[in-house]
This record gives structure tokens, sequence and C-alpha cells, in this order.
């Protein structure tokens, strides 16, 4: 039995009905040719259930004492797993658009997993047009962060379209034989259990074990006051219609755009890859509240993870430090707002310079828990230390597998908290990068229109940087337009 | 606003991620000729979103104070009610089979609903084969209670497969048309109002409002300890692995049997329809214990609502008083099994006629509220007061249509608990007896079996009778038969 760390903790102690801890996301794949759906689906689920052991923490469940979780928690294997109970198959309704999908992913997204059993469920969903089927799959966040996701996703993908899995991507097997292929290839990943450890070591360094919130909010409230203007979240964050207590009902969305695109807008403002990632979304956030709510005189704030180990390298799989970056979104004109985001990155990543590797590390805790860092300072829903979350998750970039199936698409399905109704995430991968918007249903209506404005805002920036108009729109782009005109 | 009756509040408060207290069936409905299912779908549920004024509880949401629900509680009409969010489209996996749809409906009734909307759900539910479509509801017990949800069920359908709604069964018009076409028809019916009311007639009775709990506890003990051997569940009720811990997880099958075949049996027996169900019931369990748990040496004993008012009429829509029914499955002989359950039934009728009315009104709330009858006496799983519920709900005799689409069969989807793992609920529809069976997934394994354990104890009653076979199969039954074969 292996016991759960105070974060692990934090993530089930936290959860609520209105709140659920778990991350997920959506991928989108093309059956091979000549291949029947429902077969090849109930191959893929055959392939799934091939499990002689399960890789953590898939075949765990949560144990605890009399006391609960205010007690140790451990995770101990799940003697009577019934695999079809995490296995599910699901169909969209006529005439399976995205909008159909979309639809049953934001109400997959807004359940609570079952806690008597391991905490994870994997859906192949039927139904879709032209030849494509989802998966959408959740996991709760105290089994499982970020960086682990991706790897279990690689694990599973081949770049090779005729490779066939024998074993579950679920089990230790497979994940045994591709951390074999790794080899040196990544010198720089952490794997779960590292990951994992900071938290302990945190917890010995901050406290003796009593009251880790108190310290992490000691210690944000200490980053708050310290690395400048840009650095003061809480005096400087506007109330906003996005930052408001949640309920239990969830809005989800995707689409992908060309990783091209947006990285000549980037080089365009002398800027990043993710500068210009930064300037789409608050372009778009500027256009949302104009338009379904109220803009807020003060820009809005976002937290965004950096890397900060290598400046400018984009493809690093370690972003490891979290920055709040201010949006611009009090600025009309494109240019100026880029402009504005990209100085308050900077000054975000010269901050981390100055910073011990412990207190770079506690950083990439904080990442693995928006909610945990909130939740402490007791300011959720009343006065946030910053307004959205987004995320820009390094991903595989060329075109991967399953079995066969081509992926088309990954789309993150994160967490929203009360107070911060809303989170982009997205992932690049292949030509594309693939965004996944999570968000309250009832605090942010109609959430579908921030696809269109983050178009608009593309468009803007490429306006503004005097671009010619791309000529070829992206397939996944072309079929999200259809959808949003349905 | 209207206050919340500590009945209601108790729902609310006794629920938990492992016990939703929410109710609600699957309907089977065929598509009349000559439509597209698509549009037929989509013309319901535009019908069902037709609403100016909702009638009570579907527009309203719960409102507490500060104290939360340990304070008072209201409903209060939801300013913001997103109609979409509770009107839901659906659709099966191939093949569409009942097999898919019961586990489609397993996952749906294991969700909680979001308390911060009215709440209740509705799924159209299409991809079943041979032109039917499904439609599951669920509702908060806390919101509506059996009584109503029948009366409701009536209000949206009609006897002439030419009708056509344009109101909204959902809508104030509709049920207060459906009313006045009521008359004096259904004298005895007590309304949703006058049934709650008796809930707060009893708290003023025997708490100053305090502790209903403990009132209800002490009643409760008396009605065990008062009508002879038969009358002490707590004494007498044996463990079985039906009586266990619930989780969060469901499996619900379904299945029709004709009105007749079962009626036969209790003639042959000199017994009611209702001790014939129990005893086919009882049949299932025994063989289902025997063979994939262990039956216990003490028969199984069962919550049962009885009608005490007319001795002998099976067909009266008032069934007010609950009793403890001897299972008898410690009997193997079909024959002698049926007498003991009627003779235990019989015992529970004569107990009542030395009751006050207000005191078979308290039994009519206690059959409203299995989990608020178990919950304050604190032996739950460990000394359940009795091992299963098997509840039989007068329906329409007569097929009934939803705007053309005729109505096959109506299945009840009931609330388990702790220690009371499994739900048997059937309500009688136009010449059939559709039975709706709830499990905790876990505790119940394979529970789909008590389908055919139901079919071969009724054919052990029949034998045990002298009856000849029946010829002539029902088609829902030559359906099942398929399913539990595929």
């Amino acid at each position: 039995m292996k016991k759960l760390n105070f974060l692990d903790t934090g993530f089930l102690l936290t959860e609520t009905r209105e709140t659920p801890m778990h991350v997920g996301g959506v991928s989108l794949y093309t059956l091979p040719e000549g291949v029947n759906e429902r077969e090849f689906l109930h191959g893929l689920a055959d392939n799934l259930r091939n499990v002689d052991e399960f890789l953590s923490p898939f075949g765990d469940r949560l144990k605890t004492g009399p006391l609960g979780l205010a007690g140790p928690a451990y995770w101990e294997p799940d003697p009577a797993l019934d695999i079809d109970y995490h296995i599910r198959h699901s169909a969209l309704p006529k005439p399976g658009r995205y909008r159909e999908l979309f639809n049953l992913v934001s109400r997959l997204h807004g359940t609570l997993l079952d806690r008597n059993r391991p905490l994870w469920e994997i859906h192949l969903i039927e139904g879709l047009q032209k030849r494509q089927f989802a998966v959408y799959s959740k996991t709760h966040h105290a089994a499982v962060d970020g960086a682990r996701s991706i790897h279990l996703a690689r694990a599973m993908l081949s770049a090779n379209p005729k490779a066939r899995m024998k074993d579950s991507p679920l089990s230790l097997k497979l994940w045994e034989d591709y951390r074999a292929t790794l080899g040196r290839e990544h010198p720089a990943d952490l794997n779960d259990d590292e990951l994992r450890n900071v938290a302990d070591r945190l917890k010995a360094r901050f406290d003796t074990g009593v009251n880790v919130y108190g310290a992490l909010k000691r210690f944000t409230q200490a980053w708050a006051g310290r690395g400048g203007p840009l650095m003061l979240p809480f005096l400087k964050v506007p109330r906003s219609s996005i930052n408001t207590s949640v309920d239990g009902a969830r809005r989800f969305v995707a689409q992908s755009w060309p990783f091209d695109r947006i990285r000549t807008v980037g080089k365009a403002f002398d800027g990043t890859f993710n500068d210009a990632v930064l300037a789409m979304c608050a372009g778009a956030l500027r256009l949302y509240l104009e338009k379904h709510a109220e803009l807020p005189e003060v820009s809005l704030k976002a937290m965004v993870p950096v890397s900060v180990r290598q400046e400018g390298d984009i493809d690093s799989s370690n972003a490891v430090a979290a920055i709040s970056a201010d949006l611009a979104t009090n600025i009309e004109d494109p240019g100026k707002r880029f402009a504005a985001i990209q100085a308050s990155v900077r000054a975000g990543r010269a901050f981390y310079q100055n910073m011990s590797p412990a207190e770079v590390q506690l950083f990439s805790i904080a990442l693995q828990a928006p909610a945990m860092l909130l939740m402490p300072l007791g300011l959720a829903s009343r006065l946030p230390p910053y307004n959205t979350v987004i995320s820009n998750v390094p991903g595989i970039r060329e075109p991967m597998y399953w079995n066969g199936a081509r992926l088309d698409g990954s789309y993150p399905a994160s967490i929203v908290t009360d107070g911060i109704a809303l989170n982009i995430t997205m992932v690049s991968y292949d030509q594309n990068v693939d965004f996944g918007i999570m968000a309250c249903r009832r605090s942010v209506p109609q959430v579908q229109r921030l696809i269109d404005y983050m178009e608009q805002s593309l468009v803007e920036l490429e306006d503004a940087a005097g671009l010619a108009k791309p000529k070829v729109k992206s397939k996944a782009k072309r079929a999200a337009r259809k959808k949003n005109t349905a």
C-alpha cells in the first residue's frame, strides 16, 4: 500500500459536488480503412481490458481508516476490480457532430468518480461523422498528474500506423516497455514518484505536519508581494463574471489551430509561441467579456505555466513554474496588447531566476494544484489571485496511431473551481495546437462563442502584424466552423 | 417560496455520493409509423421545453440560508432555468439492445443531481432496435414522491393515439387541465401537498421540532415489537449479501411479465396478485442467493407496501401502509413458500386494522422514505430491519400514447441505500407488469440473473399450482430472453 501525500489528499478533501477534482480529455481518432466501427471499438476495449498487473494507479482504490481523509490515506489494490465499470461504451445522438460530442463530454466531466473504486473512467464514444470516433477519459487528480497523463498517452500511441498493441495501456508491462524505449532521450523527465516526493519534501521543510495549508498560504503571499508590480495579483486582479462560485455542471468546447499559424504571429512580434497563445486567448476573453458580460477596467490575470530552464525553448516537456500573466484585456490595440503580455511573461520568468530550486519546485507543485493554491487563501470567489488558467502543454509533434487509428486531435479537459470558472488548456500535436476549454455552465454562458473569438483574436493579431491571411484552413477548423453555425 | 418539510430535508441530509436520493424510471415507446426518429425526438424535446409556468417542483431550486440544510430550506423559482440542461438527448452504442439501454440507465441513475438547479433530468434516448426509443427520468425524492410521479406520467399520456399535446408535461397548465379531467373519478387520491402535510402534522405531534428522527425511531421500534412474531423484523432479519454498505454505482435491469399470468398463480393459491408477485420475487431471491452468495437459514424479509383500505382490491391506487413481509426464502417447496408469504401479509394487514388513521399515515410517509426510516436507527448495514424493498405500484391498465408514440413499458428506477442494496419495484401497465430492479453494482453482482430467476420462480409456482404452461409468450419476454442469452 502506498500512502497518499498531502497534495493528493488535498485534492480529495477539497472536492465537492460542485468542484470535482478530476482531469482528463477527449481524443478524436479516425478509424483505419476497411474496419467496422463497432468491431474496432470492441477490439480497443478488449485491449484495454487485457491487464495482468495494473500500472499504478489504475488498479488501486482509496483506503482510509476510521478518521477518513482526516487520517492517513493509502492506495490499495482493488481485490474485485470491475473492469467493465471503468471501460465504457457510449454513443452520440444524431447527427453526431462535435456539438453532440462536446455535450456528452460536458456531462461526463461534471459527474464525480466513485471513491470506492480506482479513480478513473475511459469512454469509447461512437456515432461521430466521417469515420471518426472519440475517447473521453477522466482520472482523479489525486491519482494522476499532468506529467503522468502525457506519458500514458505516449505509451499507448505509436508513430507507426501498422503497430498493434498486445498489452493494455493500463498494464504495468506496457508502461515498463515504454520506459525502456525512453532511455536517455528525455533525461529531464521527472517520473510520477519524483514529482510527488517534492510535496513531501516541502511538507518537511515548511511544517512539522500539522498545517501545510498554512505554509502554502504564507509562501504564496510572499510570492505575491515580492516580484514587482506584475507580481501583485491580489491587489490588481479585477472581479469578472468568470470569477464567481461555480456549480457542478460543465460546458466543454474544443478546437484545433495550426501550430505554425500561431508561431508565425509570435515571431512577427518578436515573441514566443507561448506569448502568441496568451495573446490569442486574451483577445478572445476581451471579446467575450465585452459581448456577454462586462469588461473589467483592470486587466485580467491568468495563471500560466512557463518553462524556466531554457528561455525560448518551446519544445521543452518541463513547464516547471507558474506565473501570473497580465492578459492586457484593458488594451484595445492587439499589437500593444501583445507587447504588454510579453513584458509580463518576461518579468515572470526573470522573477524565477532569483529563486532557489526548492522554490521553483514549489511552483511545480502549485501548478498541479490550482485548487489547493486557492482554497487555503480563503479568497477564491471573492478576490481570486488570477482570473483564469491558461496552460500550454507541449505534446507530440508527429502523427500518432492507436492500433492503426489515426489520432486527429487531443483536447484537455481540466478543472474549474470556485473563483476560476474557466480553464483553457492546449496541447500541441502534429501540425496543430488542440485547445480544450472547460467552464462552469452557469457562470460562463455561451462559452462555445470563445472558439469564434479565438479565431477572431488570431486574425486581429495577424492583421496587426501585417501578416497575409492564411489561404488554407485546417480541416479541424472547417469542421468546427460548420459546427458553430449549425 | 415554499418551505421544505422535515421529510424532504431528510432526503437531502441523508444523501451521499454513495446513496443518491432520486427516483425515476425508464419508459419504452414505439415511434408512430412514418416518422423520423430524430425529428420525432426533437419534437418531444421541444414540447417538453414549451413551458410558460412550471408545475412545481420543476421550476424550483433549493434555497438555504447560512446554516445550509441545518437551517430552514425553501424551494424558490430558478430565475435562470437552463432547460437544455434538464432535457437531454442521449444515444445507445450499437447494437442498441436492452442490455445497452440498461447499462446507460445504470450509469445515469448513479450520478447525483446538481443541487444548484431544479432537481430533475429527462433523457430522450435513441438508438434502440425495432423503432423503439426510451425516456429515462430522474427527480430528487425531496422534490417529488411516488404518488406525484404517477400522476405526472398520467398527465402526459393519452389513451388516444391521435392526441397531441400543446403544453409541456412540465407546465402548470397541463397539470391543471389534467386535474380538471380527474373530477370525482379518483376521490381518494391525495395530492402532493396533502401527502407532505402529513409529515408536518407528525412533526407537531411527536416533537417540538428538534429531533424528529428520534420520534421516528421510537415509533418504528414500537412497531417492530408490537405486531406478534411476524412484526419483529429486528430480531428475525438475517444478514445476507444484499445487506451491506453500498457504493455509488448501480446496476439496473427490467422486464415485463403478463399481468394475467401472475394473477392466475395468485388465484390458484387462493391469494392476491400481490401475494403472487411476492412469491415470484421470493423464489427468485432464493435462487440468486443459492447460486451467487449464501442462502441465509432465516428467511429474508421485505418491506412491502400494501393496500389496507379494501382487502383484496388489487386495483386500488392507494397503497398506504408498509409491512415487513416474510419472504419464506428458507422454504424449498414453492407452494408452502406461497402459503407462508400469504400468512405473513395477512398478519401484516390485520396489524393495521388496529391502527389509528394517523398511525397508518405515518407508514404512508415511511413508505416514501426507506432511507429516512433506516438512518436514524443507526442499524442500516449491520442489522437491517428488512432485506429488500418490493413495491407493487398500480398503474394504467390500457395502452397509452405520448404524442402518438405507444408506451410499451414503464420500469421504475428506485433508491438503494446502505443495508438495502436491492430494490424491486413494479408497475402494472396495460396487459403487463413491468419490473424495474435497481441494485448496488458491487454488492449485488450479476443482478441481471434475477430476471431469469424471476421467470424460473414463476414457472415453479405454476407447476406447483398445477397450471398448464402458457403457450403464448409476451413479446417483451422473448426480447429479454434474447437479450439474456446474447
